[in-house]
């Protein structure tokens, strides 16, 4: 089979757990070509359970040596390897044995993303682990259906030309994603990746790896050649710094903050002029018109929110809610937001699980703080939980006004920014909410068809929900505009992330 | 009509010659919404003619505030215009409005071009300006044929979802373009990018801007709105520094060396995040096998260096001729390259005009004289010629090492440098042109099927040709690999540096 | 030039009106191989001003020696002149300029174009001349578009693979076209075919075929080689028939009545096998929500029926109203019905003209009798008006049953057909709406985006309208379900219609 | 799980053989609306294996009226049941769940097609069954990526329009199929056609039915839903006729002869308009160049008219052989022919299996004795082996002259056609190769990149094999030109087939 032939496994060190009522194991070691080992820089990174912040597991981090290892067996995997010989039918029906791998694991992925980054596991289980599954099939089905063009040049006369398109794959591409969903990240990224036919090196997120190594494992057994994935956790000044940097590396894939979305090009630039695509912050609009579904709005306020404990790229940074139904609107929010359930996000009943890391979490508080100071009306929460672990209150604060700092900068957590806006006032809204150098995501609450519709042409932003919210699917393209980055995730578009075009042409006559 | 309508055309002053048997004008300002006008810097260039280093004609030179000027300008004609409102299919009108007035132009246009670069006059009017009108005439037509998608997501049931993409023009565009092919290289980004609805800033190339101010003309006269085009000549360092740094500007297209791209990638990367397009350096390989037709190999190989005075980035900078004709190749292209016409670029029997610039022939100059000392064997050429103007001998190097500088290095002129590969060898050739950190063009000429197939499948190069050479055609993309650059121009590839893509999703139930 | 070069002009007959102002002239012979000439039938055809039922003037009619002819013509043009050699971008331009000179001619085409169908002059301007030359333009943007495929194949390791689609023109194609549009419906359909590369051999309308003739001597002048268009006034049963039975014409695109698509397809079973493709009988339904925009719905209610006299493929034939304004509905579509000003098409102010022909009228007549006896409610209408020429009254039926012969069947005039729906019954009026065996186009209005996308996603109709009306666009596809047919016009897709891919793979090793 | 969940599976009669070392079962009823049946006909179809003519079994033949439950079977699936509501997602699962289970049981299901159809079980196992495996991936892989396009139409300005398409399924398919290769062909029409979300009702060849029928036992494990796909064997005349005129059909898929070709689309055209794909009868060309791989040469020769003894579509029906290389060519090809082992198809180690079915032998004989009284020559084969079983000996024929009846007529059987065209003439052989009605597949054998571009782009066919033969693929469409039908199996473009496309048009304003 293809899962190693008669070749021996690996043996290597796991760390086991018995927790969510069942037996858990990830590696803990960097996966370079193909084996677990350790990290020559003879550095750990702890990783922390966010809602009692005890140590899971100590993690090994790649130094800039470990990333060069990596660059270099990605590279021969690449252009050496059985991998870049492989008919792209035999590359995807890999691509599903391993979904089909991630799907038999998805309650251990699941319980592992939960205690690494307190997501709440039902949602951890269904949006961390399922869509990463769906994701990895998605792509899997694109490997033999990646075509070129054949293309009607002027013919030289009285010779005949043909000219025809290839796409191939780049080469070895470097990945570097966040903590908020680890895996799924990963897999939004990687799976279009070698999908396409690279080779890849990916620094999951420093404070929350575990299910990428977990995912290094089960690429093993699902017989990816050694070098096509190296996982390498780190931090990113070393290990992310290396990868941007890496004379090897043609592309780099990153998800993570603006202000470090500067730092990955400029690193693109400056090394060896590396095709970059970023998907980076957001302080996404959502605008409520006075004739929306309330019921459908105040639920989708709350998930554009607090979903995730609002640890999402694509969480709603600003409520634009029409002045008709600001009191309502808000009554109903805070009543609703009261109902959630924080706690232990392995029960099964809990809906706020704690924050991802300390850090953060302080942050947040910090970012409350701000907004009460400059005068926004805290509605509910604004402060850490009474209780162990990182948890944050889910938060509402109205009456902001769009020059204040919680109006322009990204909390990244459970806190809710409402405003309200003149009755009526379409293309003012539109404009305010268009006021920012973000461009990720945004939405629409109405029931009129004419206002969807202007309202949905016109935000500047990558996506726009209509009457629903956080609705991405693996095969819609999402991505930023303006300074939120560019380059596309999922969809057919993300495909072309990870290619490059050779044009040929021929001239012949007899 | 849309030239203009009542409004009274602007009067300015402008540059009138009276050569190449025609009356020849243009402007010699910068060109900011709509107008004419002088620079802030008070700074101007000397626009030179190089078969003699007379000057045409001073041109203003643009400062920091002129760029802002038509970047704001640029915004507004993009937010506010007519230009953002316009339908498509009326922008293809215009578009196809302007190709026809060029055409109109097109001995003038040819005529500017040959003396401000030196461009051999039959060779301007059917590739530096035949190929920019059939470029804007390709452009035009895709103008209401860009389609985004509609994708079968997963439906919320019991609810439905439509997801689509909209495809959008960015914004205001950034150009940046060489002096080797003026006019095309400002209509092989400039076509892309107004057929995709965006508005643009230009800096054309120092030393050869002239048929870019001409441009300009034409394009108020084509009834292009105020805005939509700037063109403002400068310097890098001033005016082409200040484009990319503009934080109007969302994309950045430029086409020049590898060493300045990382310079203009890491000022996209450091200001807003630009998205960017590199079209950089060349160092393309051409092989020639044994079983080649001898006639056409040596008429493309020497076009392959010699086109345009090797100014031409997808020049062949290496040419590896297979043992078994590795004599008889160089007694034919010496004794052919001795057969070509050097002289006056106006005069219809000359082939070979003069290079650019002083600086650049200097560089050629010292290519040739590295060469020498590293002990490349000089067959013809190698020096400046001995008439007045700027004129390089078209120069063949051959028994050229891969580890030479003139192996490895770009000359961007007329100097042929020819290397033996062992009989046979087809994998072993082609893994010597591959090791190169370039990948902008490349080349192979067989008669055999099996080869040619086998070599342009491995060449890792953005446009493989052949038995042929230099055949680039509108709607064929090109760009290269590696530190070549990344993004496409030409082709329906080009369009996609110029768009971006907004997926919108609704929900709705009845 | 292209038009010709120095090859004379054939001079030929022609009729020469002074009419609507101006002097018009065009051909009425048959034009095959680039020819004006004779029918060998000896037959000629009356074509009858509808206004006044006067006779404009007599025109050959094609018998089936004259098919053979032009197909005969159309064969060698595409296999041996110079039209199947022609690069793409030289048809392009060819095409461009046909356009062009349509454009120049616009005034003179919509004259003939109204004294020979009955359509008012100002539609015949904007819509069956207007929207000709922009179909024109649209496909002529196309030619130099039309791209393959580069296909990712198994390789036969070790050996490698490429594989690769080519579109290529079909050949000779048949096209039969309707009345109600004489030219549009021609430009529809010749110019996807001709932009693709093929020759065609068309019977425009027997009753309206002056405009075909005309655009027959423009193409000559816009340089369309002989052989490349052949028009052939005829009968149906004739020359219809014998391009539809003919062995060179593989491929045949026909736009008429259900009935005749039987026929028409059937000999294409019969003879060789032709592909074809139809565009048939509507009976479009068009659904009117409670809350919609009243204004709008009135005013494209009329539209939906009345536009160019009825005469129109989709014309709204069953308007479903819902219950609560049913009332208010029928009121206002009878006071502004009747304020449509009825008389001579060229009068500009005159919104309704006759019908086109004689047998047309009365059929009209006959289905309005239908209505009444099978117990519909007359509203307005209902017979020929009391005036010379052949003008039908803007008629309008309510209370229609859905089994109703006037529920079911076409009319293809100017007859309004109303039914009442239950309040909020949307599944209801859908499920009705669908209970037909036709499926050519339909429409909803409604302020409520739930209704709007609901209804839109369930009508089965190849074209559904939302808050509008009869907005064709040059590159929307347009073409039925069901027995209205198959196959597109207009858009990208209509160009597969007119073209055959093949694949081509090579295996190649060294 | 989806395969019925707690629903009871049927239990049905199954013939239970023991061969080729193995168990096999399959059913012998029709297959409707999810349940093995009796035929209303009473009358049943023998199969016969053709290896000793002995009946394997008795199966039912389907009857009118078992037709037209089959179709309202299908109608209801399509438009009430769970199908027709399901996420293309969850459709691409259980395709792929479906392609699973053939891969379980493919052992089997070639033992079943080698005894019922003829077939080598090396051969049926690799291909027969290998490749339906892979073209139920391949398309299964599709369905969540069948997307529409947004067109950017005109606005009604001051309003806005928003156009898009969306492709629908058709409804109920016909798939009418032929005895070759049975289990693929059904694969190839079915796969797509499922992809694309249609319902279907097949009728497998009359004397090969039986892997059709295991089939539709695998579908229900499969867990698709009753109804959507339906199995009826039985006569063309009485149940593929019903099939082609049922009105619920709304399209046909059709492979098998001309001659039948005919007769379906007139049905089509006669019941409700079917649109309709044909892929029917060949003789396809397939020339050697004296400068082709001789041995590669040979063995394709050999393969392209001997694989799956001659019962392959695009069997090379003439051979066009270089005179130089000519009787070289002839003596070697008998010497690889004569090499051929004759015998039982699931003896290992034999290449010729025997014929499909008596009737067919019979004909083959009497088209050799054809062949021999026009004067061919007959240098190998030309009858019945002497050995039990439908054998008929590889045949091989030279200097035939092209307007031979075997030179024009397909044989669908071992026997080469050979003929000589004179040195040099490229030009010529391709005339010769074109002067036909087929146009199905092709192929050129020659190592000068010319020849192999110049001819493959002339040669006018569907298909055109480059230095191979029958290398088809699941990715590449498939499908020929003229009388060899219309409509493309596999690939992309397949997918068309199955589909239609709805234009939605919106207009808005606020």
């Amino acid at each position: 089979s293809r899962g190693g032939g008669g070749k021996k496994m690996q043996e290597y060190p796991k760390v086991k757990l018995h927790v969510n009522k069942m037996d858990i194991s990830f590696p803990s070691q960097l996966f370079i070509d193909g084996l677990f080992c350790d990290a020559t820089s003879g550095k750990k990174l702890k990783s922390i359970d966010p809602k009692d912040e005890s140590v899971i597991c100590e993690v090994e981090a790649a130094s800039k040596e470990d990333v060069d290892r990596a660059c270099k067996a990605a590279y021969r995997a690449f252009n050496d390897g059985e991998w870049g010989k492989m008919n792209a039918r035999d590359r995807s029906t890999m691509l599903f044995k391993l979904a089909d791998l991630m799907e038999e694991h998805q309650e251990e992925l699941a319980t592992i993303e939960s205690i690494d980054s307190g997501a709440v596991y039902t949602l951890a289980l269904k949006t961390h682990i399922g869509m990463s599954i769906a994701t990895w099939r998605y792509f899997a089905g694109w490997c033999d259906k990646i075509e070129g063009s054949t293309i009607p040049i002027n013919n030289a006369r009285p010779n005949r030309n043909l000219a025809l398109t290839r796409k191939y794959p780049i080469g070895v591409c470097g990945l570097i994603t966040p903590w908020n969903y680890p895996l799924m990240m990963l897999s939004w990224k990687m799976a279009a990746c070698l999908a396409a036919g690279n080779t890849v090196v990916i620094k999951p997120a420093q404070v929350s790896p575990l299910t990428a190594l977990k995912f290094a494992e089960l690429s093993v057994l699902a017989g990816i050649p050694p070098g096509v994935i190296n996982v390498l956790p780190g931090t990113g000044r070393v290990c992310g710094q290396a990868i941007a940097d890496h004379p090897l590396v043609r592309k780099l894939g990153f998800t993570g903050s603006t202000e470090i979305g500067h730092t990955i090009m400029r690193s693109c630039a400056d090394s060896n002029l590396k095709k970059c695509s970023l998907e980076l912050g957001g302080k996404s609009p959502l605008i409520f018109f006075a004739d929306c579904d309330m019921e459908k709005a105040i639920k989708n306020a709350l998930g554009s929110v607090f979903f995730n404990k609002g640890e999402n790229c694509i969480a709603a940074g600003r409520l634009f809610v029409e002045e008709t139904i600001y009191d309502e609107f808000l009554d109903r929010v805070v009543t609703e937001t009261k109902k959630m359930k924080i706690g232990d996000p392995l029960d099964r009943s809990v809906q706020h699980g704690p924050q991802n890391h300390k850090a953060h979490l302080d942050k947040l508080v910090e970012y409350c703080e701000t907004g009460l100071k400059e005068g926004a009306r805290l509605l509910l929460g604004g402060k850490r939980c009474d209780m162990k672990g990182l948890y944050m209150e889910p938060t509402i604060f109205c009456d902001v006004e769009d020059n204040m700092f919680i109006a322009k900068e990204e909390s990244f957590g459970p806190i809710m920014v409402v405003t309200k806006f003149n009755a009526g006032d379409v293309e003012g809204v539109v404009k305010r909410a268009n006021n920012t150098e973000y461009g990720l995501a945004s939405g629409v609450f109405t029931k009129d068809i004419n206002k969807a519709l202007y309202v949905s042409e016109h935000l500047d932003a990558g996506t726009c929900f209509v009457n629903i919210y956080n609705k991405t699917d693996v095969a819609a393209p999402f991505g930023g505009f303006k300074e939120s980055g560019f380059g596309k995730d999922l969809g057919r578009e993300a495909l072309n992330e990870y290619l490059k075009t050779k044009t040929i042409t021929f001239e012949y006559s007899i």
